[in-house]
């Protein structure tokens, strides 16, 4: 057995960082009780970091119409048909703690038709998968469909840029074969009470 | 939220079961400390039950060139090809207990090709996901190709067994909609010390 | 012109097998006045041959909702499907015997739409063709569109069950090189009176 | 059963056709024994008549570096490519005759690279695939492989052309729903002696 | 930069081509200001040059309930399909000249959905591609569809046929790595005034 | 003909723009002659306005192993493959207007194995190609094949991310149906001289 680096390029220390990105980083490590590193990893392109987090944050940070659940189930459907190891395992460990349910990640990883999730969500992941495998074909019909589940044009904005936005993360973490810390896979697995 | 059912079709009680399956049930049950769903959805047809478990103990207990946990990382691979999602927890289950690691059923479902495993497991996955996904195209230089990671023929006809009984059973549990148990997806997942 | 065996593996004599299974190959030998090659190349593994056969029987012997030819129909149109040549030729020898039709299996196997089939066995070839290539899309909407062609959920696990069991078989075929019996090519092609 | 028609479109009486075309109809009648219904069909279009014939002449018909069967071992492995019973189903009957072998149509039908066929054979069916499925990715090492096996570069033009006309040819059928004639599902499957 | 040849094949000289040829190829320099090299490529083999454009004239050049501008949709559509460059910027050409239209071949040859075109043209369009690219799953439910914008079954033939010819052409110059002359890239490009 | 709008969603006017964004775009305005239409559109959003143009400029603007006319190469090609107009239209007149080459960007956006570039420009491609459809198959092979052209892996991070980021752009475009301005289109379209 080999265990991978995680990063296939160098992964800078924190004290070299310039003070806005070690801040960032510090006060991620505070919330969460480690560095995710996917921000050691980014950080070795400093500009790049910077936009990536301020795009990130512009759509899973903000007030909208999708729960911080929902976001992250966009995140793990469409990373998985990307098949992107690091966003699958830390967004589905996210997602397990905003939706205080232990099974929902794998679930939505694997078939979102058969998730335990309302058929609004469903419908929501359904376009989220279109925009990620086959936007193309994006037409009006989806944009009625959605707006029959109840979601106005801005949450549709917002699922369609969360899967273009994971559409670039999915395909840096690849390219980079960025590693997820060991500590996501077990977050939020403790059983329902 | 909806929790779907176990089955799409009506499951058997125990008690109603004929006197070998409850056995074989029992058994399992005293092993694992409850009673995997597959065995009770399964038990709806008794004859193909008797067979589908015939055939999978004639792969996965007997001896093998291939250790329990290459054989299920077989399983979780092409499940996952597959999106089916009770093999994939299942067996992503039993993979991490016979592994010893909680991280490799994760890793092997999203990209065998870059999971904590050994250049011989990765040709083996490669293998196993073509039975899987494109077995017409299976030639001479597939079995060359494993020969030399020193595999026998007759390994070599357990890793593409082991791929299309999976075939059988991952399109088994889609159309059934058999749902995993809760259990399997945080057994095995304790960090290694 | 090379002309490849019947397996890449040893094909044991019948005379070295155990009892149980030189009887059932003896009993087709009389049925069919040759023995086909895939009981011949499966013996190589005798408990995987008695399982295979067992579940083989428990789906195509048995009583169902379904004729004899239809559960043919759906092994030529996956077995097509996964570009399995025994399975094509040996199976599509008995459609035509079973249903008295010497052009049915040639069409099924390339386009099932188009075959000289009932809208009803068009729409059960769609469901098999489903579970044999797109599992994971499988929803209730497919359950319903059969029970409108008179399909019970009992004859939809059938029509499943088969699909995913030839899944099996074809992709066992395919890494074995299982070559049909040159008897299949003529069988059941004398045309109609 | 519902028996389809030879062709959604009106099919002329051989007796209102013109004369060159008439012409041509009752030699093929004369040398086959039958009319294949793709001259029938077609007919109704005259001007597209004449110019498909011509072209399936100055290929199939003319002097080459590829046998005759060879070149109905392209039609056939690029017609099942393209699911068109018409094709499969005539010309593996005209490809049985020329080989003089009962087998070689429905091996090559379902996956050239374990008929009974030459090395040779199969490089040139491998190139004529990837005509028909995937012409953007040709390049010189595709000329580089058939050249090795003994192919000219005219050879080489014969091969991608006969694919290439098939690929209208196919599209044609599937699209006018042509059928193939009854005769020609047996003919040439007398077995060898 | 290496500028590639026309043709991976020799190409004549127009003085050597006969008579017929020669007048034709003439007569199209005269039309266009200089010779396509499609008429010089496809001259390598006198035959096949006759049929082939006797073809195109029968589907291109005659009356019919398309507009010439409609025809030349459906060759960029699905010469887009197919990957070919020297028909997309050929007939691209030709479109933006017969539309009056700087703007409508790119659109279409990226997605036919989004082109500025009407609602009949764009079924027009998705039956053509489905030719181009799935003729396998061509049913009565394509023809309905067609007829409801006012399509006759005689507007279909040539849609499809159209489509159908391509698939030849697009194999043919991708097979041969055509080149497209440098004057198509700019024709038909000057701004709607 | 309809002519469609710029956008699916309401286009703020530039008078209506904070500080930031509006001289931005003037900035464009003055250099180009015009507003590209992306930045109007995405100005609906400000903060994914903000940090979308930080990630280009952090990609395109920046000092680098690749030319700029290879920079876009990689945006043509790739978008070609998500099928987005926008980025084809206007990226395309970007590359030929650094490329200094009227015909290229049709080249690529069609089929980069055939466009008149150098050898190591095709392996470039060939990797932002592999970025964009199969990420998940990256290995160290790829990056080998890319170092024997001479790319450092800072090069290959560029190629990469580029890939990446139109990946996110494709998709928003695709959803927000951005139409590309009409003055895109002949840009850099004059013969070499």
């Amino acid at each position: 057995m080999t265990i991978s680096p995680i990063s296939r390029y160098p992964v800078p220390e924190l004290k070299d960082l310039p003070q806005d990105m070690r801040e960032r980083i510090l006060k991620v490590q505070e919330k969460s009780g480690f560095v995710p590193n996917v921000f050691l990893v980014l950080a070795h392109r400093p500009e790049e970091f910077r936009a990536f987090f301020a795009y990130h944050d512009a759509l899973m940070e903000k007030e909208s119409g999708l729960t911080k659940a929902e976001r992250e189930m966009i995140v793990v459907a469409t990373s998985a048909a990307n098949h992107c190891l690091y966003c699958i395992v830390a967004h589905g460990a996210i997602l397990r703690i905003y939706a205080k349910n232990p099974l929902v990640a794998d679930q939505v990883a694997v078939n979102y038709r058969k998730a335990d999730i309302s058929q609004r969500q469903r419908a929501m992941l359904a376009f989220a998968m279109k925009v990620a495998v086959n936007s193309v074909a994006i037409d009006d019909a989806d944009f009625t469909a959605l707006r029959e589940h109840g979601f106005t044009d801005e949450d549709i904005w917002d699922i369609g840029a969360i899967a273009a936005f994971f559409a670039l993360s999915n395909r840096m973490a690849n390219m980079i074969s960025m590693r997820p810390n060991d500590e996501f896979y077990l977050m939020g697995r403790a059983p329902r009470l």
